[in-house]
């Protein structure tokens, strides 16, 4: 049964593993409200995860600790899970599908974790975990839906008290629901007038479904960047305390989940992955009543694949204005890239490459197409700089 | 003069504005060393810049501070001085040279200042800045050779000495020498013992030319990633403090940068800016001896352009075999493409990329030239793919 105890008899355990971390004011995320940061980013591991592992751990009698524990996860589940056994001086074996980014296989070996690839998707991972657990007495360490899981994860919730006052709201991402189940317990035992918001990913939407119905359901498939709450089906457990102590569900697109990363790196020199950028998506996008508030994001890991980074870094810029793609039709004659290029130095835009092409076929036989990407302010400039070639005489394609 | 009592004044004054920043753990950044990150990224304005800054504004008279402040900088001390003078309630021009990014600009026009635009480069906003003081009486604030801004830096060695005990050795970024002026002024003031380093990027390194030579000298040019220290000549002061206080100042090359700051992006979820990034850089590559000691980097700030940053990552990306571009040599008829595209995609390469182009003159005349950025895991599945490739006939170039 999760308690309040329970989560302060973690919150002891923890010292000895994770850091508290900190909280950063982030005025800029959205300009209504006094937003802060609660950087689980920076915990250890780089996401929040280790806190339930390290505390389910230490529930357990020497003769399961002896045995070892096991999990599965291609990703935060894994890294958590293999340093809080590491740092509990037992064994850690993690199954993973086979096909898991090798950055992530190698992160989680670095903590200490031996790694059981299985063929296959993450369901047949969890089941040859089950299996392995079966066969050799492991403890099955689950990502979410456990109480001792959720009690670790709710020692955010008293770290938030203890750090700020007058809290209004805090908005966390919900994938099975473990993490927002432990803060959300933990906050309205304390202090019952805090509002805590769910936030998922539109394409990955189990639990904001499973509350509007009423009911768990098992969604066929997800998608979306923040991989780290694509989850088909939320814990029973944490189905439960959503309902009970969750003010609100609410989903953001993988556009605004993009935007709210790029917004951290910018603006606060943080790493965020998909999953730990949903709550200021959520807030920059006005998804949540924040207007006026003091509302904590609860930005839950930073471990992103850094090719996934650079797209979306790229998308970001493009979608918020600072970069531009334009293609223009040309005549296939001298000082052409000259006189465009000149219009668009003269409006401070800043080229970021050209590529040059002649027509294809069906087109006009002189005609030849410029792509220019450029840097620029916003998408005012952006129009700027468009009125500017066409007023030239330029011909704007797309 | 500069003097304990000013550091400990300035950290008086710089409550009402600045945050103490975390000092976070970094394990992985050199095996051999305890290392902990001084996270001065996550200051306000992503730079230590502003202590400096507000400080001095700290120190005016109501006669100054009525006609406000002027600065030239295209960087931190652009964003430190906008932000202390609109914290302090006066008024702040900053010349910068009109080809400054458009990210810093917009960014140092958002902390309140005005911004006047000069032609040229940083020499030409300099004068400009100068002449401005001369016309208009407002106060002109160093970047770094004033001992009211070297204090206000200085308030950073106070936060070490509080947050960790028996530090062995604390290291720095150098451009004109502000930042480590100040810190280890104040370090040596109360702890002797404890070894101040600095570095330089070996494209900049105006300083330890001049600590080797015993005498101030201007370079003709510098070219360095990390922009925030790319300073030509060092100050009068800052050349003293150094001369007296460090203890020895080292280099490191762009690419020890950008992998220290690609590190810090995986490990830490930070980002650092160039500058921020080299003491991290210097530990890593063993360019200070840190072998069994207690070692603060001091990541002094993270304002890096996200299209640079881009670069970093790509280039990080190449380096580490997670990335590959592969230039194959075809013959110009069908089915070419999907043969390569076939040999890839069941390897498990992931494209990112394709160009296809007909050779140039000189070259065969039935010839084209296939060039593709992959998706790789790492050295090994790189030479898996270009193996496949050979073995299928095609001709890889390069």
């Amino acid at each position: 049964m999760l308690s309040l105890d329970k989560v302060y008899h973690a919150a002891f355990k923890l010292k000895e593993v994770i850091r508290p971390t900190d909280l950063i004011y982030a005025p800029k995320i959205n300009p209504d409200a006094e937003v802060y940061l609660k950087t689980e980013n920076l915990q250890v591991t780089g996401s929040f995860k280790v806190r339930g592992a390290y505390y389910k751990i230490s529930t357990l009698s020497d003769e399961e600790k002896a045995k070892g524990v096991i999990a599965c996860s291609a990703g935060n589940h894994a890294q958590g899970v293999a340093l809080a056994a590491a740092r509990s001086g037992i064994k850690s074996l993690i199954c993973l599908p086979d096909g898991a980014p090798i950055s992530k296989v190698e992160a989680t070996k670095s903590y200490g974790a031996d790694i059981c690839l299985v063929e296959g998707v993450y369901d047949d991972a969890y089941n040859r975990a089950l299996q392995l657990r079966d066969e050799k007495g492991y403890t099955f360490i689950h990502p979410f839906d456990d109480e001792d899981v959720i009690a670790g994860q709710g020692t955010i919730g008293l770290e938030l008290l203890d750090s700020l006052d007058d809290i209004d709201a805090v908005v966390v991402p919900v994938g099975g629901g473990g993490l927002i189940s432990g803060v959300a317990f933990t906050l309205k035992a304390l202090r019952p007038d805090i509002k805590v918001y769910g936030v998922q990913a539109t394409g990955a939407p189990s639990m904001a479904n499973a509350i509007k119905d009423g009911k768990r359901e098992r969604l066929d498939s997800v998608s979306t960047i923040a991989d780290g709450i694509a989850v088909k089906e939320p814990g029973e457990h944490t189905f439960e305390y959503c309902q009970k102590y969750v003010d609100g569900i609410v989903t953001v697109t993988d556009d605004e989940i993009s935007t709210a990363i790029l917004t951290l790196i910018e603006q606060h020199k943080l790493i965020a992955e998909g999953a730990g950028a949903v709550p200021v998506a959520a807030v920059m996008f006005n998804k949540i009543p924040v207007k006026g508030k003091k509302v904590v994001c609860l930005v839950s890991g930073g471990n992103i694949d850094v090719t996934i980074l650079s797209r979306v870094i790229k998308r970001g810029l493009m979608k918020s204005g600072r970069s531009y793609q334009l293609n223009i039709a040309l005549l296939d004659k001298p000082g052409q890239l000259k006189g465009v290029s000149k219009i668009i130095a003269d409006l401070g835009g800043n080229v970021i490459s050209i590529h040059h092409e002649r027509a294809s076929e069906g087109e006009d036989i002189n005609g030849c197409y410029l792509r220019i990407v450029l840097e620029t302010r916003n998408f005012e400039h952006i129009a700027q700089i468009k009125n500017a070639l066409t007023d030239a005489g330029y011909c704007i394609v797309q």
